[in-house]
Protein backbone atom coordinates (compact mmCIF):
# COMPACT_ATOMS: atom_id res chain seq x y z
CA UNK A 1 0.00 0.00 0.00
CA UNK A 2 3.04 2.22 0.90
CA UNK A 3 4.51 1.75 -2.84
CA UNK A 4 0.93 2.21 -4.82
CA UNK A 5 0.66 5.48 -2.05
CA UNK A 6 4.04 6.41 -3.73
CA UNK A 7 3.14 6.06 -7.27
CA UNK A 8 -0.20 7.67 -6.75
CA UNK A 9 1.89 10.54 -5.44
CA UNK A 10 4.43 10.95 -8.39
CA UNK A 11 1.65 10.75 -10.59
CA UNK A 12 -0.19 13.27 -9.06
CA UNK A 13 2.65 15.21 -9.33
CA UNK A 14 3.73 14.44 -12.80
CA UNK A 15 0.51 15.44 -13.99
CA UNK A 16 0.82 18.65 -12.39
CA UNK A 17 4.21 19.34 -13.71
CA UNK A 18 2.89 18.28 -17.04
CA UNK A 19 0.23 20.50 -16.91
CA UNK A 20 2.35 23.17 -15.72
CA UNK A 21 4.71 22.63 -18.46
CA UNK A 22 1.92 22.83 -21.15
CA UNK A 23 0.60 25.93 -19.70
CA UNK A 24 1.41 29.30 -20.97
CA UNK A 25 3.44 30.34 -17.68
CA UNK A 26 6.64 27.90 -18.12
CA UNK A 27 5.85 27.98 -22.14
CA UNK A 28 9.18 29.69 -23.88
CA UNK A 29 7.38 31.92 -26.89
CA UNK A 30 8.49 31.75 -30.42
CA UNK A 31 10.52 35.20 -30.80
CA UNK A 32 8.67 36.69 -33.44
CA UNK A 33 10.66 39.32 -35.19
CA UNK A 34 13.82 38.53 -34.20
CA UNK A 35 15.42 38.93 -37.26
CA UNK A 36 14.80 43.13 -36.85
CA UNK A 37 16.57 42.53 -33.19
CA UNK A 38 20.03 43.52 -32.90
CA UNK A 39 22.55 41.50 -33.92
CA UNK A 40 25.09 40.11 -31.62
CA UNK A 41 27.56 38.81 -32.99
CA UNK A 42 27.95 35.36 -35.52
CA UNK A 43 30.01 32.33 -35.80
CA UNK A 44 31.08 29.74 -37.88
CA UNK A 45 31.17 25.65 -37.82
CA UNK A 46 33.58 24.78 -40.82
CA UNK A 47 33.70 21.84 -42.87
CA UNK A 48 37.12 20.79 -40.33
CA UNK A 49 35.34 20.95 -36.98
CA UNK A 50 34.06 17.63 -35.20
CA UNK A 51 30.66 19.06 -35.09
CA UNK A 52 30.10 19.90 -38.66
CA UNK A 53 28.11 17.15 -39.40
CA UNK A 54 25.47 18.29 -36.96
CA UNK A 55 26.06 21.79 -36.21
CA UNK A 56 28.08 23.33 -39.30
CA UNK A 57 27.35 26.38 -40.60
CA UNK A 58 26.36 29.90 -39.36
CA UNK A 59 25.49 30.51 -35.49
CA UNK A 60 23.96 34.52 -35.35
CA UNK A 61 22.38 35.61 -32.30
CA UNK A 62 19.98 38.69 -31.63
CA UNK A 63 18.79 40.44 -29.07
CA UNK A 64 15.52 42.27 -28.20
CA UNK A 65 15.97 46.03 -26.94
CA UNK A 66 15.80 44.68 -23.35
CA UNK A 67 18.18 41.93 -24.03
CA UNK A 68 20.51 44.48 -26.01
CA UNK A 69 20.92 46.33 -22.97
CA UNK A 70 21.66 43.31 -20.90
CA UNK A 71 24.36 42.62 -23.37
CA UNK A 72 26.10 46.17 -22.32
CA UNK A 73 25.50 46.15 -18.87
CA UNK A 74 25.68 42.23 -18.34
CA UNK A 75 22.52 42.61 -15.89
CA UNK A 76 19.98 41.67 -18.41
CA UNK A 77 16.79 43.47 -17.32
CA UNK A 78 13.26 41.45 -16.83
CA UNK A 79 11.99 40.76 -20.36
CA UNK A 80 14.98 40.23 -22.18
CA UNK A 81 15.55 37.96 -25.08
CA UNK A 82 17.90 35.85 -26.69
CA UNK A 83 17.45 34.42 -30.12
CA UNK A 84 20.58 31.82 -31.17
CA UNK A 85 20.12 31.65 -35.15
CA UNK A 86 21.47 28.51 -36.53
CA UNK A 87 22.11 27.61 -40.03
CA UNK A 88 23.41 25.26 -42.68
CA UNK A 89 25.89 26.46 -45.10
CA UNK A 90 27.35 25.80 -48.48
CA UNK A 91 31.03 25.90 -49.85
CA UNK A 92 31.06 27.86 -53.25
CA UNK A 93 34.88 28.74 -54.25
CA UNK A 94 36.30 29.31 -50.79
CA UNK A 95 33.72 31.28 -49.57
CA UNK A 96 30.94 30.22 -47.54
CA UNK A 97 27.33 31.26 -47.97
CA UNK A 98 23.98 30.58 -45.43
CA UNK A 99 21.71 28.04 -46.31
CA UNK A 100 18.42 26.74 -44.54
CA UNK A 101 17.82 27.16 -41.18
CA UNK A 102 18.27 24.21 -38.53
CA UNK A 103 17.06 25.62 -35.63
CA UNK A 104 16.38 28.44 -33.18
CA UNK A 105 17.34 28.97 -29.66
CA UNK A 106 15.04 30.81 -27.24
CA UNK A 107 16.16 32.36 -24.32
CA UNK A 108 13.93 34.57 -21.81
CA UNK A 109 14.44 36.41 -18.67
CA UNK A 110 11.82 35.92 -16.32
CA UNK A 111 12.93 35.54 -12.77
CA UNK A 112 9.71 34.67 -11.62
CA UNK A 113 8.54 31.90 -14.13
CA UNK A 114 11.50 30.32 -14.71
CA UNK A 115 12.71 30.65 -11.22
CA UNK A 116 13.50 26.50 -11.37
CA UNK A 117 16.36 27.55 -14.38
CA UNK A 118 17.87 30.85 -12.90
CA UNK A 119 15.30 32.89 -13.83
CA UNK A 120 16.12 32.13 -17.62
CA UNK A 121 13.31 30.18 -20.19
CA UNK A 122 15.43 28.11 -22.68
CA UNK A 123 13.49 26.71 -25.91
CA UNK A 124 14.84 25.05 -28.97
CA UNK A 125 12.60 25.35 -32.19
CA UNK A 126 12.70 23.25 -34.81
CA UNK A 127 13.98 24.70 -38.82
CA UNK A 128 11.37 27.39 -39.04
CA UNK A 129 8.75 26.22 -37.50
CA UNK A 130 7.09 26.84 -34.18
CA UNK A 131 7.76 23.46 -32.60
CA UNK A 132 9.38 22.55 -30.14
CA UNK A 133 12.38 20.23 -30.11
CA UNK A 134 12.49 16.82 -28.69
CA UNK A 135 16.38 17.74 -27.51
CA UNK A 136 17.70 19.38 -25.63
CA UNK A 137 14.77 20.26 -22.93
CA UNK A 138 14.62 23.55 -21.34
CA UNK A 139 16.33 21.56 -18.46
CA UNK A 140 18.91 19.86 -20.60
CA UNK A 141 19.70 23.84 -21.72
CA UNK A 142 19.92 25.29 -18.73
CA UNK A 143 21.90 22.41 -16.69
CA UNK A 144 24.87 22.92 -19.79
CA UNK A 145 24.38 27.05 -19.83
CA UNK A 146 24.53 26.61 -15.70
CA UNK A 147 27.98 24.77 -15.92
CA UNK A 148 29.69 26.81 -18.48
CA UNK A 149 28.23 29.85 -16.91
CA UNK A 150 31.22 32.69 -16.28
CA UNK A 151 29.48 35.92 -15.39
CA UNK A 152 25.99 34.83 -15.60
CA UNK A 153 23.68 32.28 -18.45
CA UNK A 154 24.38 34.09 -21.56
CA UNK A 155 27.58 33.08 -22.85
CA UNK A 156 28.40 35.36 -25.75
CA UNK A 157 29.41 39.01 -25.51
CA UNK A 158 28.11 42.01 -27.70
CA UNK A 159 30.78 42.24 -30.60
CA UNK A 160 30.82 45.85 -31.25
CA UNK B 1 46.36 80.41 -75.90
CA UNK B 2 43.92 78.02 -75.74
CA UNK B 3 45.31 75.14 -74.34
CA UNK B 4 46.17 77.20 -71.38
CA UNK B 5 42.49 78.19 -71.67
CA UNK B 6 41.43 74.75 -71.89
CA UNK B 7 43.75 73.93 -68.62
CA UNK B 8 41.85 76.98 -66.75
CA UNK B 9 38.44 75.34 -67.13
CA UNK B 10 40.07 72.14 -66.19
CA UNK B 11 41.52 73.60 -63.28
CA UNK B 12 38.33 75.68 -62.30
CA UNK B 13 35.99 72.67 -63.20
CA UNK B 14 38.56 70.39 -60.87
CA UNK B 15 38.17 72.63 -57.81
CA UNK B 16 34.75 73.28 -58.14
CA UNK B 17 34.07 69.59 -58.14
CA UNK B 18 36.45 68.96 -55.36
CA UNK B 19 34.53 71.74 -53.26
CA UNK B 20 31.05 69.51 -54.28
CA UNK B 21 32.98 66.61 -52.93
CA UNK B 22 33.95 67.94 -49.85
CA UNK B 23 30.83 69.65 -49.52
CA UNK B 24 28.20 68.43 -47.00
CA UNK B 25 25.80 67.58 -50.12
CA UNK B 26 27.59 64.68 -51.54
CA UNK B 27 29.50 62.93 -48.62
CA UNK B 28 27.79 60.18 -47.50
CA UNK B 29 28.13 60.56 -43.58
CA UNK B 30 29.10 57.58 -41.22
CA UNK B 31 25.90 54.97 -40.45
CA UNK B 32 26.12 55.65 -36.58
CA UNK B 33 24.49 53.57 -34.76
CA UNK B 34 24.09 50.68 -37.63
CA UNK B 35 24.89 47.88 -34.89
CA UNK B 36 20.98 48.21 -34.16
CA UNK B 37 19.90 48.02 -37.55
CA UNK B 38 18.36 45.38 -39.50
CA UNK B 39 20.78 42.14 -39.96
CA UNK B 40 20.10 41.42 -43.74
CA UNK B 41 22.38 38.58 -44.47
CA UNK B 42 25.70 37.07 -43.78
CA UNK B 43 28.40 35.55 -45.54
CA UNK B 44 31.96 34.27 -44.88
CA UNK B 45 35.57 34.54 -47.27
CA UNK B 46 37.39 31.61 -45.89
CA UNK B 47 40.85 30.40 -45.53
CA UNK B 48 40.81 28.69 -49.20
CA UNK B 49 38.96 31.56 -50.84
CA UNK B 50 41.65 33.28 -53.59
CA UNK B 51 41.20 36.59 -52.14
CA UNK B 52 41.35 35.48 -48.50
CA UNK B 53 44.87 37.65 -47.57
CA UNK B 54 42.41 41.05 -48.46
CA UNK B 55 39.45 40.01 -47.94
CA UNK B 56 39.44 37.29 -45.47
CA UNK B 57 36.42 36.85 -42.84
CA UNK B 58 33.16 38.14 -41.84
CA UNK B 59 30.66 40.37 -44.16
CA UNK B 60 27.53 41.20 -42.69
CA UNK B 61 24.93 43.49 -44.00
CA UNK B 62 22.37 45.82 -42.37
CA UNK B 63 19.83 48.63 -43.59
CA UNK B 64 18.18 51.04 -41.41
CA UNK B 65 14.52 50.67 -41.88
CA UNK B 66 13.69 51.98 -45.05
CA UNK B 67 16.56 50.28 -46.48
CA UNK B 68 14.71 47.28 -44.86
CA UNK B 69 11.29 48.42 -46.46
CA UNK B 70 13.29 48.12 -49.81
CA UNK B 71 14.94 44.71 -49.26
CA UNK B 72 11.23 42.99 -49.12
CA UNK B 73 10.06 45.22 -51.68
CA UNK B 74 12.96 45.87 -53.97
CA UNK B 75 12.16 49.66 -54.58
CA UNK B 76 14.42 51.30 -52.59
CA UNK B 77 13.08 54.26 -50.58
CA UNK B 78 14.09 57.76 -49.92
CA UNK B 79 17.00 57.41 -47.15
CA UNK B 80 17.78 53.99 -47.21
CA UNK B 81 20.86 52.89 -45.68
CA UNK B 82 22.58 49.89 -45.90
CA UNK B 83 25.82 49.18 -44.43
CA UNK B 84 28.31 46.42 -45.56
CA UNK B 85 30.49 45.26 -42.14
CA UNK B 86 33.79 43.97 -43.02
CA UNK B 87 35.52 41.52 -40.34
CA UNK B 88 38.57 40.04 -40.18
CA UNK B 89 38.55 36.18 -38.84
CA UNK B 90 40.39 33.91 -36.77
CA UNK B 91 40.08 29.97 -36.72
CA UNK B 92 40.10 27.38 -33.51
CA UNK B 93 39.29 23.68 -34.52
CA UNK B 94 37.65 24.40 -37.74
CA UNK B 95 35.47 27.14 -35.79
CA UNK B 96 35.61 30.53 -37.46
CA UNK B 97 35.31 33.20 -35.11
CA UNK B 98 35.03 37.17 -35.74
CA UNK B 99 37.73 39.59 -35.81
CA UNK B 100 38.79 43.56 -36.00
CA UNK B 101 36.96 45.15 -38.32
CA UNK B 102 38.36 45.48 -41.87
CA UNK B 103 35.98 48.55 -43.30
CA UNK B 104 32.34 49.40 -43.64
CA UNK B 105 31.20 50.15 -46.99
CA UNK B 106 27.95 52.53 -47.29
CA UNK B 107 25.44 53.10 -49.73
CA UNK B 108 22.71 56.34 -49.18
CA UNK B 109 19.48 56.29 -51.61
CA UNK B 110 18.90 59.69 -52.42
CA UNK B 111 18.34 60.76 -55.82
CA UNK B 112 19.09 64.15 -55.97
CA UNK B 113 22.47 64.11 -54.08
CA UNK B 114 23.39 61.16 -56.23
CA UNK B 115 22.21 61.35 -59.12
CA UNK B 116 25.40 61.02 -61.03
CA UNK B 117 25.61 57.36 -59.41
CA UNK B 118 22.54 56.29 -60.14
CA UNK B 119 20.25 57.73 -56.83
CA UNK B 120 23.11 56.27 -54.43
CA UNK B 121 25.58 57.64 -52.63
CA UNK B 122 28.58 55.30 -51.87
CA UNK B 123 31.52 55.36 -49.23
CA UNK B 124 34.15 52.97 -47.73
CA UNK B 125 35.14 53.65 -44.08
CA UNK B 126 38.42 52.28 -42.86
CA UNK B 127 38.15 49.83 -40.09
CA UNK B 128 36.41 51.43 -36.73
CA UNK B 129 36.92 54.93 -38.28
CA UNK B 130 35.20 57.55 -39.52
CA UNK B 131 38.01 58.03 -41.80
CA UNK B 132 37.29 57.71 -45.94
CA UNK B 133 39.33 55.11 -47.48
CA UNK B 134 41.24 56.46 -50.51
CA UNK B 135 39.97 53.06 -52.91
CA UNK B 136 37.59 52.39 -53.98
CA UNK B 137 36.07 56.05 -54.64
CA UNK B 138 32.66 56.61 -54.57
CA UNK B 139 32.57 56.46 -58.20
CA UNK B 140 34.50 53.25 -57.95
CA UNK B 141 31.77 51.66 -55.96
CA UNK B 142 29.68 52.97 -58.64
CA UNK B 143 30.67 51.41 -61.84
CA UNK B 144 31.46 47.82 -60.61
CA UNK B 145 28.01 47.60 -58.95
CA UNK B 146 26.52 49.35 -62.07
CA UNK B 147 28.17 46.96 -64.29
CA UNK B 148 27.01 44.17 -61.52
CA UNK B 149 23.32 45.49 -61.17
CA UNK B 150 20.58 42.96 -61.68
CA UNK B 151 17.52 44.45 -60.84
CA UNK B 152 18.91 47.87 -58.82
CA UNK B 153 22.29 48.66 -57.32
CA UNK B 154 22.10 46.78 -54.13
CA UNK B 155 23.46 43.49 -55.03
CA UNK B 156 22.42 41.47 -51.91
CA UNK B 157 18.81 40.12 -50.55
CA UNK B 158 17.35 39.85 -47.74
CA UNK B 159 17.76 36.09 -45.82
CA UNK B 160 14.30 35.47 -43.82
Amino acid sequence: MKLAFALLILAVSGSALATQRSGTDAVVAYPEGYRNWTHVKSGVIGPAHKSFAISGGFQHIYANAEGTAGYRSRVFPEGSIVAFDWLEMREEAGAFIEGPRRQVDVMVKDSKRFASTGGWGFQRFVKDTREHAAAPTPEQCFACHNNLKKDGLILSNYRP
